[in-house]
């Protein structure tokens, strides 16, 4: 065997076994693959395709590349989530203690952001203290003691996906299903957890532009994880406008407090709702999803969820008492409102285009790397359907440097309106098990 | 622009520029284009195409990386001929005094063999003494003194083509057309002849496994060549067998000469007529194929073809008296001869088989940098068509090292023979132009 033979075969649309799929990944982390033969044989997967059983082989031949956690010793069902990623996605900081609050104990490892989108871990780091990069058995100890954590990837897990991420970035590479959905439940595996609820993000703001992609990656997901025998659940949820009305790491952390003490945007509730309700069922707790809907809001109303988040903070080194306090939490210096240039309803909110313009406000990264200012960013204070007149307030922009003098001219340019009524956007398209 | 929208646009199906190749190829050049951003982009090529119009741009953009050899000082109109390679294919000794026996000036430059297939110059170094690395200026003194050379090609040209060809040998993307004609077509047009003609192999022993796809090649290579208004003719022709009787480089060196005597194999001579009287054409020297051919048989009965060998291998510093004696030429110290097994016609002689086993017999390369063992090598006694009874001499081995217990049973396993009569194959099977 060697790796010509398997990119011809891949060329020539066959499909690879388990030891050529084997034999490229070792190759790959051990060296003896070079980039260049990598990068034509992803070219070869993008075009040529892989089956959903090429796809789960390549997924575990990614896990075996490294190390994997152990959760064992938390008692109980330990669940999983993750994102595709989006612009103003704070689900997580609001979910992960919803969750702890119903009794379960989250481990959860998160990503930080990289262009239009911002990353979990980027929004937790806004908390003064607070410590991302915890060896695996003070994670646990973590988990255990506090409930939930929400730490970085450790360094050991799926090192073959480090150097495919890093290669299909510079090759052209990245939109392959096979190729995204193997890198994402590569690292879900090797984290540990036994059941695993994914949030596909389709749109204008989020790598899957469409539906039938987005569900394509779904059901390869689900695929993989059940190849493995881990309940997953995949909902593919709305991209075409920022979630909720924060985007920027504290503003959005503002959010998600809020949203635990029962006053956060309608849609950001809802999805937290959904998904949460799904997760509970995943983990045996509340079989009923209207059952679990109420569970939740309950433990919104009652102020246990909010507790569940000051006990991760503490566990992770951060000061709880910011959850009463914001003024402990990086704000920016400066804010600017944005007016609303007319009457009419918000037809369309770009959350591409915001998600940049806050990378140029410094609440993201345009290249690895990059230092996160974390108090910049936007509050939208209407969405897509809502009425404006104008001079009305439409968004503030938070920043601590000074605005290039287009800049509010390019935050109009994300907007659409019009005289015509119209709908608020679908929040939740599908529900793929 | 920047490679990687480039690579997007060829993985989307989309033309490329003239800008864009060209900002592919100089980045190659200089390095700013990554190894592994071509490869990928050469995978995507590959698998979505490339028109007629890109292939012509690209070849273009090769030609423009380095240098181009200026005939302009030779008089009169300077041919070239190529051939895409197979086994037992000496056309060029044979052709190139030919054509000069006719009048013409031949500067031709050749490559070295790899594989299955030998190459021109390592059949020339055959001879004693005879260099085939010649300065520019000395090339083209060589043929105004002495009608024709054939030296290896200058460093300077076409370096693109370099890194590429050597890339595609290692990623796995060597069989695609826009690539192979680019490939060939920028040597040649870099290389400053008037006319090209190329012979395009088809078959088990060549590059090219069916009629369709050395069509398509052919058809490409005919259209570059007159995009740059050069007049292209191609020809292909049969690599279902060797051709001729000789594989190995002083053997095929005595067949070439041989030939040039009045004493070649009958489809070792047709081939060199056919392609020689097109060329004539091409020169304008004589324009009725027919009587194209009776000149050229002409100048092998009246001695002026051998007498212009005499004169090419002078001018580059060999001894011409080994043409009538062969002793003068490294052969093997050992001739193993292989009989016939059973009484029947052949049906089949692999060439690729033969081919391979040639190398093994040190008559070719496995790698680049092998050192070639000029005397080893087969002669065929029969052909396909041919009817041979058992215990009859079907091909003798010139072998300098003890041949493996099991050698002869493979060569034995490149025949097919049936009790049936079987035609004689097909040499030329296309002109186009």
């Amino acid at each position: 065997m060697n790796i010509i033979q398997i990119i011809n075969r891949k060329k020539y649309k066959e499909n690879l076994s388990q030891e050529e799929i084997n034999f490229f990944v070792q190759g790959l982390v051990s060296g003896s693959v070079k980039d260049y033969q990598a990068s034509s044989l992803l070219m070869a997967i993008l075009l040529n395709g892989m089956s959903l059983e090429e796809t789960s082989l390549l997924t575990k031949a990614m896990v075996d590349s490294g190390g994997q956690v152990d959760l064992s010793s938390i008692p109980g069902t330990k669940v999983d989530k993750h994102s595709t990623g989006g612009v103003g996605d704070k689900v997580s900081l609001a979910l992960v203690p919803l969750l702890a609050s119903c009794g379960l104990k989250v481990a959860k490892m998160s990503g930080k952001g990289l262009g239009h989108t911002g990353g979990t871990l980027d929004k937790l780091e806004s908390i003064p203290g607070l410590k991302i990069e915890l060896e695996e058995k003070n994670f646990i100890q973590a988990v255990k003691d506090y409930d939930a954590a929400i730490i970085s990837q450790t360094d050991n897990l799926v090192p073959a996906d480090k150097i495919l991420y890093a290669l299909r970035d510079v090759s052209g590479t990245i939109d392959s299903i096979p190729l995204i959905a193997s890198s994402i439940m590569s690292k879900k595996l090797a984290s540990g957890a036994d059941t695993i609820f994914l949030d596909v993000k389709v749109g204008r703001g989020a790598f899957m532009k469409d539906l039938d992609s987005a569900t394509s990656l779904a059901e390869t997901m689900v695929y993989i994880g059940k190849s493995y025998g881990k309940d997953t659940q995949v909902i593919i949820s709305d991209m075409n406008q920022p979630l909720g009305l924060a985007i920027g790491n504290s503003l959005e952390l503002i959010e998600a407090i809020e949203t635990l003490k029962g006053q956060g945007p309608k849609d950001f509730e809802s999805l937290v709702l959904t998904a949460g309700s799904i997760i509970l069922k995943q983990a045996g707790l509340e079989m009923d999803q209207g059952k679990g809907e109420k569970l939740l809001k309950e433990k919104i109303s009652d102020g246990s969820a909010l507790k569940a988040l000051k006990k991760l903070i503490l566990g992770q080194g951060g000061d709880p008492e910011l959850i009463d306090d914001y003024k402990k939490l990086p704000i920016a210096s400066a804010v600017t409102e944005v007016l609303c240039p007319e009457d009419g309803y918000i037809e369309e909110i770009d959350p591409l285009e915001l998600g940049l313009l806050s990378a140029d406000l410094g609440a993201g990264r345009k290249v690895l790397g990059d230092k996160i200012d974390h108090g910049s960013g936007f509050v939208l204070r209407k969405k897509v359907g809502d009425f404006v007149e104008k001079d009305q307030p439409l968004l503030s922009i938070y920043h601590n440097k000074d605005l290039d003098k287009d800049f509010v001219k390019k935050v109009l340019a994300a907007y659409k309106f019009t005289k015509e009524k119209c709908p608020p956007r679908t929040l939740v398209y599908k529900h793929i098990s």
